[in-house]
C-alpha cells in the first residue's frame, strides 16, 4: 500500500521569488507531498494572489505564517509540515513557531541569520518531537552520496587534502536596485553578516563535510568585497584544517565572470581521490594511485544506498531538481517511518539542525578569522 | 488566474514498466496535470494494484483501456486526455479508440508498429477535433530548441552536412529472458520489424529533422544483428540525402559497450556549425568559421522562445526529465489555448502525428534499403 | 655505443611549403638523422635558397631530385635516405628513382597519385633492397599503438563496429588563388582524383586499419563537392564492411566549420570499446560493458611496446610532432637493424608500401562506389 | 641568410637524468643550437660515457664544469652558452663560473637553492655582459602568452582573483631509495628547504606572475609533509595578496592521487576571466560576463605576438616539448640580436634572473609564513 501524501504549507515563495518554486517542484517530483496551505509573502495581498496561482484553496491562503499555523492546527486535515523559503532572517521565527506547534519543518539554508539563533533552534528541535530538515540540496545528488560511500568504504585511504570551491559570476557588478534576489542577499539585515560566504560558501563547506565526514577544526580566512559599496563579502578564501590532520582550501566567489554554479570538490586520500562538479553531476571521477582514472556514472550497478536517488538509467542526465527532490523524497520516507515509531536509515543522509549549526559556526569562524587578519580560528 | 489541471488517464505503465513512470513525472513536474484514471496493465489484477500505488481512486482503476474510455465518458469530471505508454503494438488501437471517443492523446514513440497504421491514425487525427502529441522527448531540451532557432535565423548558413548518432550498450549481449524492457523491444510482434532502428534510430532521425527542418529525401542503409538469434537489428548505419542537397550520416547501436545514451548531433552549414549531446544537455557548441568555438548554456539571456523550457538558472543542470516535462508543459498550454479556440505558438515545437508518420516512413525506407543491399531509397 | 645519425636528402619542402618543415622537426627531435642534401623545390633558384636556410652545404643544394641522386651516389658520405614531401603527383617518380639508386625512402602520404603507380612502386620496393616508409603519422601516437595492443590482446572481444571520422573547416569556402596548400590539394593533376578523400580520408582509413588490423572488404560511398566549382570532393561519407563481419562508417570533410583536425576513432567489440581523438591525443578511453569508463593516459606503466614512443611522463602532453617523430625514430631503428641484417620488431608498426597500396585501393573503391550511386564495391 | 647555430655545453643531464634530455630536445627542435661540449655528470667516467651517447666529440667530453669552461675558452669554436640541468644546489656555482667566463647561461629552475645565492647571482648577471635565461617552460606555451596578451589588452578588466594550482601524484608514497628523481628532490641539501614548493609551487607562482604581471605583496601559507619521515613539504596551501588589491590561492601538491601534471590557472577580472590547464594546453577559455564562454585554440588568427611559438596549425596539438622549445627558440633570437647590439622584443617574455629572484623570495616568504602559523608575510 502506498503511503498518504504529506500535507504541507509553505512560508515565502510567492510571485517573484526563486527558490520557492524549486522546493515545490522538488516536493512534487516523486508525488509524496501535497501543497495545501501557504503564507507565501509577507504582504497579505500578494500572499493570497500567489496561493491562487498554486491551486491552494482560498481558505488556506493565509496572510501570515502565524495565521497559517493557528488555523491549520484546527483542521483535521491540517498541514503536517511547514516549508520555509523566506529570506534568511525569517527562518528562525517561522521555524520556532512551527516547532512549538508540533509541526515538522523543512527549511532552506542557511538555517538562521546568526549562530545564536541556530543554537536556540537546535534546542527547540531536540525538545520537540518534530523533524527538522535543511535543504542543503547538493548532498542530494546520487554521485555525491556515492562519493561519501567510497570514503566510508576506505577506497581513498586516510584523507589528506580537500579542495572545494563554488564560483559564480552573477554579482560581478553592483546589482540593480530592482533585482530582488540580489538585494536581500547583499543586505546584512535580511541575509546576515555573510554575503557570498553565507549564500554559497556554506554549500561548499557542507559538501566537503558531507562527503568526508571529517569535522573541521580551524580556518584561516581572507574575505573581500570587490564591488564598491557592497556591505558584505563577495569573495571568500579560506584555508582549512580538519580534525585528524587533513588540510584544505575553500573558495567561493560571486564576482567570477565565466562561472555559473561552479561548485566542485576534490578529495585526496593516501590511496585515491574523487572529483565531482555540480555542473556535470552525472559523473564522478575516481583516481587511484598509478591507475587510469575511472569515470563513474549514475548507475545502480555500483551506487549502493545512493541508488535510491536515481529515477532514470545512466546516460539520461538528472540534475539540480532531481537532487533537490531526493532530499524531499528522503524526508517523506523519514516522516512515514517516524509515524510508525521507526528511524529511517536515510536519516543520516538528510541534513538537519546539526548541519545548520555547523554551518553557522563555520560562518562565524570565517568572519572572525578574516577580521583577525586570517589568524587560525577554531570552530 | 491559473488554468485548471488537465485530467488524464494512463494506458500501460503499471508495476515493472519503465517509461510510464517517466511520463508521470514529466506530467507532474510543472503541476499542469492530474492523473485520475488508469488502465495500467493488460492484466486487470496488475492494473488495479498499480493504480493504488499511484493514488488513483479505486473506481477509476480500470482493467482495460476500452473500459476506461467508456466509463470516463460518463463522468462530468472524466479524463480529457489519454497517455499511452504501452509496448509499440498497442499504440494504434488505444490511440484510435481514444480519438474516436473525442479524447486528446499523448503517445510514446514510435507512433505505431507499421507505416500503414500510422497513416490511418493520421487520418483519424485530422478528422477528429482532438490533439495528438508524440513524446519525442529529446526535442524538449531547451538547447535543442535553441539549435533549431540558430538554424532558422540563418546563423549556420545553408546546411551541408548532418551527423547524428545514438549508441547504447545495453543489448550488447543476448538479454535474459526476464528482462521485460529488452524482451518486448526485440520481439517483432510487439515492437515492429525494426529493433534498434525503431527504438532509438527514430530518435536520432527526429532530432535531425527537428533541428534542421530539412525534409529527408532518401536513405542508403546497412542494418546488422550482431547478437546471435536476435530477430531484429541491433546496429543501424544509414547514409542520408536531404532535400536541397545536404547529406548526412545516422548511426544508432545497442551493441556499443561504453555508451549509455549517446545521442549526439552535429550540423554544418556554410558559415557555422552546432553540436549537442544528450548526456551533456546543458551546453551547445557553436562553431563559426575561423572563430573560437562558443559554448552556449541554458540561459534566458540568449535562448529566445526556447527559454520557456527553463526552470533554473544556467549552471543548475536540468536533464532528461525536465526535457520530457517540457513536452508535457507545452501540450498543457496548447490544450488550454484550444479550449479557447486558439492555436498556441508552441504547437509547431511539439511533435505530433506528422512527426509520427515521418518516423514510420523513415523506418520503412531504411528497412527496404537495407534489404536491397543499401540501394538509395526514397522516403 | 650510439649509432651514427642517418644522412638524408629532402625532395620538396622549400620556402612556402608546410609539411616539409614538419618532417624535418620529426627527423631532428630524437637526433637520429642529419639533413645533408636537398632538392627542395621544383624551381632551382628557390631550391638553393631554401637549402641555405636549412644549413645545407652549398654543394649539396641541388636543383632537381635527379641531380641530387646522381651526385650523392658519388660521395662516400652520400645520403642514405630520401624524404619525399612534394605534392602527391611527384611521389612516384622521386620514389622510383630513389629506389633504383638503392636509397631508402621516407614518403609523405598518399603514396602516389593513382593505384597503378602504387602497385608499380610496390614491385619496385620488393625487388629493391631498400626500405620504404610512409608517414601516416597518426599511427605514431603512443595511445594509437596502445589501442592496437588492446585489440590484439582481445580486450575488446571480437570487433563489431568501427566509427572513424576526420572533419576540418579549412576549405569551407573557395580558397584564394594564392593559398598554396589549398590550390594543389584541390587540383586533380597534382593531387589525384580524390580531394578530401585523399588528403584526410585516407588518414581516417589507415587509422582504422592500423588499430583493428581488420582488412576492409567493401565500401558504399557518397562523395560531395559542396563548394561551387571545386573539381574534387570536399565531403566523404562511406559505409564500411570489414572481412569477418564488422561494419563501420567513415566520414571526412573539409567543409566543417568549427573543426580543426577532428580525427577520431571508436571501435566497439563484443566486450569493450576504445575511443581516441587526435586533438586530445594523450588520453584513450576504454569502455568495458557495464563498467565505468577508464581514461588511459600516456604512461609507461601500461603502454607495453607503445611506451617506446614516449619522451615525457604522463601529464606532460606530447602532440602531433612527437607522434610524427615516432615514425622517424622507428625508421631509424629499423635502418640500423637492417644494416646488421636484422628485422627490427617495430617494422610492423611503421606504415610501408603495403599501407600505401591499401590506401590507393580504398580511394579507388570509394570513387567507384560513389560514381555507381553508392553501390557496394569491393576493394 | 640564416644565423649560425648557437654552440652550447651542458652541465648535468647524463645517463639516468630526466630534465637534461628535455632541454636537448627543446634546443634541437627548431635547429637553432648545437650541443658541442658537456660535463654531464659529477662523476667523470659517467660524464664521458654520456657524452658519447650524444655525439659529443671525445675531446669536448669533460669531467667537470670547471674543466669545460677553461678548455672551451681556449677554442676559437668554443661554446657560447652553458645549459645547467643539475640538481638545484649546483645551479649557483656553475652559473657563477659561466658568467665570470663571459658565457651566456640557460638554467633550469629554481634558479638557486637559497635566496642569498639568487641575489648574488642577480648582481653577477647585471655586472656581466652575458644573457641569463631561466627555463620556466610553462610560460613558453603559446596560449599562456596569449592569456598574458588578453590581460595586457584589458580584456579582463582590473584583476580581482587569481586561482592557480599544480597537483601531482608521484610522491604520494615514500619513494624507493633508488628513485633518483625523487631522492634529490626530497633532500634539503641538494634541493633546498622547499620540497613540492620549490619543485612545482614555483611553477604555479611564476605562471600567475607571468600572465597577470601583478607583483605579489604577501602570502599566508600552510605547508604540510604528509608522508612520514619526509624532510620537506609535499603539500602547499597559500593565500595570496597582490599589489593593487587582487587576491588569490595557490595550491601545489605531490600527494594527489589521480593527478599527473595538473598545473591550471584561472584569472578573474571585472569584465572577464581566462582559464588554462597544462594538460590541455591547446585551448584557452575566455569567459566574458553574461556571454557564452569561448574556447580559443592555438591559431595565428588571433594569437598576436604569441603566434611566433606555433609550428603547426590549430588542431594539431603541440605540447610540453614545444612549449619548452619556445623558450630556447626565443633565447636564440635574443642572442642573435645581442650580437648585433640590439634588444630583441621577446626579451620580456623569457624568464631571466629577476624571475629567479622573485621565485626565491616567494619560497622564502611561504616558508616563513608557514612557520609563523600562516601569518601574512611580505615578499
Amino acid at each position: 500500500m502506498t503511503a498518504e501524501r504529506i500535507r504541507y504549507g509553505m512560508v515565502g515563495g510567492g510571485r517573484g521569488a526563486f527558490i520557492g518554486a524549486v522546493h515545490r517542484i522538488a516536493a512534487r517530483l516523486d508525488d509524496r507531498y501535497q501543497l495545501v496551505a501557504g503564507a507565501l509573502s509577507s504582504k497579505p495581498e500578494l500572499a493570497k494572489a500567489s496561493a491562487a496561482d498554486l491551486h491552494i484553496a482560498e481558505d488556506r491562503a493565509y496572510g501570515s505564517f502565524e495565521e497559517m499555523i493557528a488555523a491549520e492546527k484546527q483542521r483535521p486535515d491540517g498541514i503536517q509540515a511547514i516549508v520555509i523559503v523566506t529570506p534568511n532572517h525569517m527562518h528562525f521565527p517561522v521555524a520556532k513557531a512551527a516547532l512549538e506547534a508540533g509541526l515538522n519543518v523543512i527549511c532552506d539554508k542557511p538555517v538562521t541569520r546568526t549562530l545564536e539563533e541556530a543554537l536556540e533552534l537546535e534546542q527547540l528541535v531536540k525538545s520537540s518531537g518534530s523533524f527538522f530538515g535543511l535543504t542543503h540540496n547538493y548532498s542530494g545528488y546520487p554521485l555525491v552520496r556515492f562519493a561519501r560511500e567510497l570514503v566510508e568504504q576506505g577506497k581513498l585511504g586516510k584523507i589528506r587534502v580537500v579542495q572545494v570551491e563554488y564560483p559564480q559570476e552573477w554579482l560581478t557588478e553592483a546589482a540593480d536596485a530592482d533585482n530582488k534576489q540580489a538585494s536581500w542577499r547583499t543586505d546584512p539585515a535580511r541575509s546576515g553578516l555573510a554575503g557570498c560566504l553565507g549564500d554559497i560558501g556554506t554549500h561548499a563547506y557542507q559538501l566537503a563535510r558531507f562527503i568526508t565526514q571529517l569535522p573541521l577544526d580551524a580556518v584561516s580566512a581572507d574575505l573581500a568585497s570587490f564591488v564598491e559599496g557592497r556591505p558584505v563579502d563577495d569573495n571568500v578564501h579560506v584555508l582549512l584544517r580538519f580534525e585528524g590532520g587533513a588540510k584544505g582550501m575553500l573558495w567561493s566567489s560571486q564576482v567570477a565572470p565565466g562561472c555559473e554554479n561552479g561548485l566542485r570538490i576534490r578529495v585526496f586520500g593516501e590511496k585515491a581521490s574523487i572529483e565531482w562538479a555540480q555542473e556535470t553531476p552525472n559523473e564522478l571521477w575516481f583516481g587511484e594511485l598509478n591507475q587510469p582514472r575511472q569515470r563513474f556514472t549514475r548507475r545502480a550497478d555500483w551506487l549502493g544506498a545512493a541508488a535510491s536517488g536515481v529515477r532514470t538509467p545512466g546516460g539520461h542526465p538528472e540534475g539540480y531538481l532531481e537532487g533537490f527532490a531526493n532530499i524531499y523524497k528522503d524526508i517523506a520516507d523519514i516522516l512515514v517511518a517516524r509515524q510508525q515509531g521507526e528511524t529511517h536509515q536515510l536519516t543520516k543522509l538528510v541534513p538537519g539542525i546539526e548541519t545548520g549549526v555547523e554551518g553557522m559556526k563555520f560562518i562565524q569562524a570565517v568572519l572572525n578569522s578574516s577580521k583577525a587578519d586570517s589568524a587560525w580560528t577554531k570552530l
